[in-house]
């Protein structure tokens, strides 16, 4: 049987987005639950309702006039989200009614729950682990199917189960360690020092699989970063504004248009992408050096691919070498697509070499092992920024850079900065461990080191906590959630 | 038992608010809604579940990938809002789940519903009426008190069942005319003349005070509009802002900053207010300034109120004949609240003639029989426009000068356009039915003006339909409903 925790209050919240629309849901948790709403209640008795059940009434104000027609769904607990009991209320979706029935049961002793206050409850009576509880919160925040994935998995235990298992092994040697100390006198070794330090290697490399997963995680969480570069003029707004079927940049024929830089979503292959267009980069030996736009320079930085817009009709395109020495400087882990952009213009208003173009792109090609900025294989595009079937070519590109994220979607990926935190915060402590093994350090001090590594394990999943780390997660929540 | 019809197709729609938050809920109905939800699910066999039943389960998409894990609620009909079978699913509140779940479901056979289309087939199956159904779309688009008050009035039916008892004492006179015209040769009266008579005295009577109520009703509705009018920099933006407790208009102490006609709204006393600020009145050079005077204009033509803001330190405040010449050429019938404004500053610094504004007050007042714009108890307000005390003093007598609303509160009053549309073509026909009986005329003729106005009362409750009317109707109600 489960031990359900009485918060002695009751919470309410809406717990559909705001705004109106057909119907919106306030949600009740609590032992007065019922009881509220069923005095509020011209319809059958809730008191007597069973769990799960569904009923048709009307709301009466507590001024005695009938607020909503609604359907009352009744949640006995433990059988519930929060393992208390709990009403959902499916009411008109006017604002008015909205704030009038939730204003209405606060009058009659409810209390507005604070953000994340139903999963909070929901952890604290042992219904969801800390690690499934943020799951939630991604779900809700997710806005691509792979993050949505991710997400779904975490909510599922998956990782809180491979966490559990390290932290289980972890606190056995640990007491047997401490059993060591408790006869410290007579010398013996209860724990295997062989057996110990096969397990923390074993933890160790684990834990920096997951860690490693981070950088990926985060970018099926965030969106990949897309940044659209060039010279004034080159067709990157044309480009933005094709990639996202939308007039979301100003376009005009004279450079330098867009100042501010504009940025959208769109998910592509089940990946989003963030994409971001920045003000043209200034003309000049050095193509980086002149943007004068300290902005365009940060994104380009943070990017995680660059389409850089060539435009082949004017003298001013930067050839492959300016653009490779820009983005060795700015950020040489991205990937790099080139769009030569206004193809579909007669050869001779072309002013670019494409010839010594293609030619310096073979040599950079075979130079990337110096740490080039191209990576080999990086996509050739020809045609215009504003036509369909770039859009086409350059959204193929960008699902197959993006592979290796989807690919990830089978394992345990982290995408939460304070699991990652923890698990380097946990592996240290190991190699503490492992340290302290190879150098014959005494028990107690091993122990020590154990123990810290298994309290921030047990972070994550909450088996060790604090009010202020649970604050600090569950203020993070929507409301209603 | 009931007649459900049966559409053949299932629709599905979100019908929470489109957003993020913690939850949403898809809705279903249909011959399939069970079965085809039953598919997707993980968890206990839908197909057998009990109406009116919530599940916990997981919703499994069409490519085997868990979606969601979510609540189904099941309805059986005719026991559902629209008689069919019927499912909600509450799914976590992404904006991605949103459309990932109803996109499989219409991947596996569901039609996207129409706006409306629920409450239409609640309508065909005989659940609700039309002027209920047109109730619920107001319920939904209620943002005070009073309108809600009407709205759910409207739901339960109260209106229906007036015009449904006059249309009842209709069809019984027109049955007895269409007799006699059975019995033509015969010279025989079954109906009595001055009963007919009396009775179409009587719904005419009921209809006018119906119709009269049209004026309140959409006033309650939406909103009652407070323009606040005077001389450019007399404080009209600090005093929208003050009442509205925003920065809603941008405001400074160049006179003529605000060019566009700035609104929003608020409820005071269970009314809704729709406060416009405007740009200020007066002759300009400036072309873009004087298209907001135009504005302007308009806008005084349509207020129930306005607030005149008359600054007291400034020579070009006009006095109340230059006030009155300009509400009289605009809008005769609004209500007007005066506030001098700056009052608190010393009186050494007005250029504003107090004692003869408050003579010429009392001269207005005594000659409001002539049309003046004011109606003798218009409050003179002396205050500072930015002060919480004369925000308070403001919001008394709006609340005051619309509690004539709130009064109608009690009666059935018509809202909607179409009904007023409705009652009015029904009295005329009644007048014809009226004079025809004074006239002497064949029955035949009288009986065919009592079967229009039985045609007219009948459109507003459905009793008479056509395809065009209901998809007019249905087609402003939101997606979902």
């Amino acid at each position: 049987m489960e031990q359900i925790i009485s918060f002695g209050d009751t919470i309410v919240a809406l717990s559909t987005p705001a705004g109106s629309g057909a119907l919106a849901l306030i949600r009740l948790s609590g032992p007065a639950a019922v009881e509220t709403v069923a005095d509020a209640w011209k319809g059958a008795d809730l008191r007597l309702a069973a769990s799960h059940t569904a009923h048709l009434g009307e709301y009466i104000g507590r001024d005695g006039k009938p607020l909503d027609q609604c359907v009352a769904t009744i949640y006995r607990g433990p059988r519930s989200f929060t393992g208390e009991d709990m009403v959902e209320i499916s009411v008109h979706g006017s604002g008015w009614i909205q704030r009038a029935v939730v204003n209405d049961l606060i009058e009659r002793g409810l209390r507005p729950a604070a953000p994340g206050e139903f999963s909070q409850r929901a952890f604290l009576n042992g219904k969801i682990d800390l690690a499934q509880a943020e799951g939630i919160a991604d779900l809700i925040g997710a806005s691509s199917r792979a993050a949505h994935s991710l997400a779904i998995r975490q909510t599922k235990g998956q990782f809180s189960r491979k966490l559990d298992a390290m932290r289980d092994s972890l606190v056995e040697l640990a007491s047997l360690l401490e059993l060591e100390l408790d006869f410290s006198e007579e010398d013996v070794e209860f724990a295997d020092r062989s057996r110990l330090a096969s397990l923390a290697e074993e933890l160790c490399a684990t834990i920096t699989r997951l860690a490693d997963s981070y950088g990926a995680g985060s970018v099926i969480k965030e969106g990949v970063n897309v940044v659209i570069a060039g010279i004034p003029n080159a067709g990157k707004s044309t480009l933005l504004n094709n990639l996202l079927g939308d007039d979301k940049a100003i376009v005009s024929d004279i450079a330098g248009t867009t100042r501010d830089v504009i940025e959208d979503t769109r998910e592509i292959g089940g990946i989003l992408f963030r994409f971001i267009d920045t003000a043209g980069l200034r003309e000049s030996d050095d193509v980086i050096e002149r943007i004068g736009i300290g902005r365009a320079r940060e994104r380009l930085a943070k990017a995680s691919v660059v389409i850089w817009v060539i435009d082949v009709t004017s003298p001013l395109s930067p050839q492959t070498d300016e653009i490779r020495t820009s983005m060795r400087d700015i950020n040489p882990d991205c990937r790099l697509i080139l769009l030569l952009n206004k193809t579909d213009l007669p050869r001779d208003r072309w002013s670019f070499d494409f010839e010594s173009f293609k030619d310096s792109l073979k040599n950079l090609t075979e130079s990337q092992e110096n740490g080039s900025a191209f990576h080999g294989d990086e996509p050739l595009l020809c045609g215009s920024a504003g036509s369909e079937s770039t859009a086409k070519e350059i959204e193929n590109c960008l699902e197959k850079t993006s592979r290796r994220f989807i690919d990830r979607e089978a394992d345990v990926v982290i995408t939460n900065a304070r699991h990652y935190e923890a698990l380097l915060r946990g592996r240290d402590a190991l190699e503490r461990v492992l340290a302290g093994l190879r150098d014959g350090l005494p028990a107690d001090l091993i122990a020590q080191d154990l123990r810290e590594a298994t309290h921030h394990l047990g972070t994550i999943t909450g088996a060790v906590t604090t009010d202020t780390l649970l604050q600090t997660i569950f203020s993070r929540f929507c409301v209603g959630k």
